[in-house]
C-alpha cells in the first residue's frame, strides 16, 4: 500500500526507523517506546506474561498469545524453548486465521462478517491437512465456537499440533487466543487443552480486576495505568498517585 | 516536538494509532506488527527474555532490561511480581541515566561524549539519595565502568535499591544493561550481583551465536532472522530455509 511506503518515508524523516542497507526498516528505539507507552495491545501482553511463563513452565515448547487483525491471528507474544517443535508464528507476525488454532478461536468468535469474509477466502494450503474447503471450516468454525476450544494437527506444519483457547475480557467479549504448538503425535491433548483453559481464565481474572472502577474492592491497583503497565501491586499504587495520565510524550 | 505532533497525526491518518478521549494515543495493531517484524531492539528482547525468565523465577522482584537512547534509560522488558518493591520503571518508559542502576551502567560504557551530556545535566533528584552532584557522578561512573556493576540504594525511591550489569554484544561493545530493583535493605547484594553477571554473560553468548556467520559450528540457527526472532532451533532452521528475508510489509 501506498499509504504505508509514505508512513514509512515520513518515520525515515523523523528518525524513527531507520532504513538498512538491505532495504528491511530498523525500529528507532523512540518508536518502540512510543509505542509501548500507549495503552492496547502491548498492555494485554504485559498483563499476559507472567501467566504465560507459569504454562511455559509446565508445558515447555511454544505458548502464544494472539489477537485478529484483518482476518489474520497476529501473534504479540511467544515463548518457545531450543527443543520445541517446529513453530512458523513469530512476535509480530501472522498467520491467516483458517490455518492457526489460534486463529480459528479468534474468528469463530468474531462477529458473523469476520467470518464471512474469512470464509470467502482466499484460503491457502500449509499442508494436506489444511482445511482449505469454506463447508469444512464453517463446520470448524462453529466446533470450536461451541467447545471454546481449537485443535490443528499439521495445519501449518505436518509436524507440529496447534492447541488454544479464547481469552475474555471484561464485558466477556474474546479480546484474544491463548494458543501451545506441541509436536502432531500420539499424545493425548487433553489435559493440555484444559491447562490452558486455566490459565486463560486466570488471565481474564486480571482483565477484569483492571477493568473495575478504582473503588471496587476487587480492583487491581494502578487506576488509568491499568490498561498500560502490570507490574506489583505497590510499584501500580504509585504510579497512580504520583504520575500523570500517561501520553504520548510531544 | 513539533515534528512529533505532525508524525503522530499521520500515524493517525494511517489508522496505526487511534486517539483516545483523554488524549492518549492507542497503538494500532498494525503498527505493533510492523515494529515487532523489523530487526534492533525488539530482537534483543525476544533473545533475552528466557535469561530474564530464569533470573526472575530465582530472585523474584523485578527484572529488567534497558538500552540507552538520549542519554536516558529505556526499558524493554521487566517481569515483576505482586508483592514485589515499589518500581517506577515501566516497559518502554525512560528515567534518567544517572537515578537509575541501569542507567548508570549504559552511561558509564558508553562514549565520553554521552558521558559529558550526562554530566553537564540537569541531574534531577527524586530522593535525598539521587547523585545531582556532577563530580560525585563523575565519580560513580568511573567506578562502575571498573567494577562493572551498579548499585543504587534509595536513588528514584526510598525503599528500592537497583543493582545492574553490562550485556555485551557480540563485537565486546556494551549493548544493554540488565537490571534488579528489590527492598533496599539489609541484606547483602553480593549474590545478587553474581547472579546477574551469570545472566548477562548468558545473553551475551546467545547475541555472540547470532551474530556468528551461519557456517560457524557455534552459530545459532535462523540465518538472517536470528536478528529479529528467537524460536526454537528447528523453528529457526525453518525460517531460514522457507521464507524471504523479513521486511516491512507495505
Amino acid at each position: 500500500m501506498s499509504t504505508t511506503h509514505a508512513l514509512l518515508a515520513d518515520l525515515e524523516r523523523n528518525e524513527l526507523v531507520e532504513r538498512l542497507p538491505d532495504r528491511t526498516f530498523r525500529l528507532g528505539v523512540r518508536l518502540w517506546e512510543l509505542a509501548s507507552r500507549t495503552p492496547g495491545v502491548l498492555g494485554l501482553r504485559e498483563l499476559a506474561l507472567p501467566h504465560l511463563v507459569d504454562l511455559h513452565a509446565e508445558v515447555g515448547q511454544h505458548v502464544q498469545l494472539g489477537v485478529l487483525n484483518g482476518g489474520d491471528a497476529v501473534f504479540l507474544e511467544r515463548l518457545s524453548s531450543r527443543d520445541a517443535v517446529v513453530n512458523v508464528t513469530v512476535v509480530g507476525g501472522r498467520l491467516p486465521a483458517h490455518a492457526s488454532a489460534v486463529g480459528l478461536v479468534l474468528v469463530a468468535f468474531a462477529d458473523t462478517a469476520v467470518q464471512d469474509a474469512v470464509l470467502a477466502g482466499p484460503l491457502e494450503r500449509f499442508t494436506d491437512r489444511t482445511i482449505v474447503d469454506p463447508a469444512a471450516l464453517r463446520r470448524t468454525l462453529h466446533e470450536v465456537r461451541t467447545t471454546g476450544f481449537a485443535l490443528g494437527n499439521g495445519y501449518v506444519h505436518a509436524d507440529a499440533r496447534g492447541l488454544a483457547v479464547p481469552i475474555t475480557g471484561a464485558a466477556g467479549e474474546v479480546v484474544a487466543a491463548l494458543g501451545v504448538v506441541v509436536p502432531n503425535d500420539d499424545a493425548p491433548w487433553e489435559p493440555l487443552r484444559e491447562r490452558l483453559r486455566r490459565t486463560a481464565d486466570a488471565i481474564a481474572v486480571d482483565l477484569r480486576r483492571a477493568s473495575l472502577p478504582q473503588s471496587d474492592p476487587e480492583a487491581s491497583p494502578g487506576g488509568r495505568y491499568r490498561a498500560l503497565v502490570h507490574s506489583s501491586d505497590e510499584s501500580m499504587a504509585y504510579l497512580a498517585k504520583t504520575r500523570p495520565t500517561p501520553r504520548a510524550r510531544g
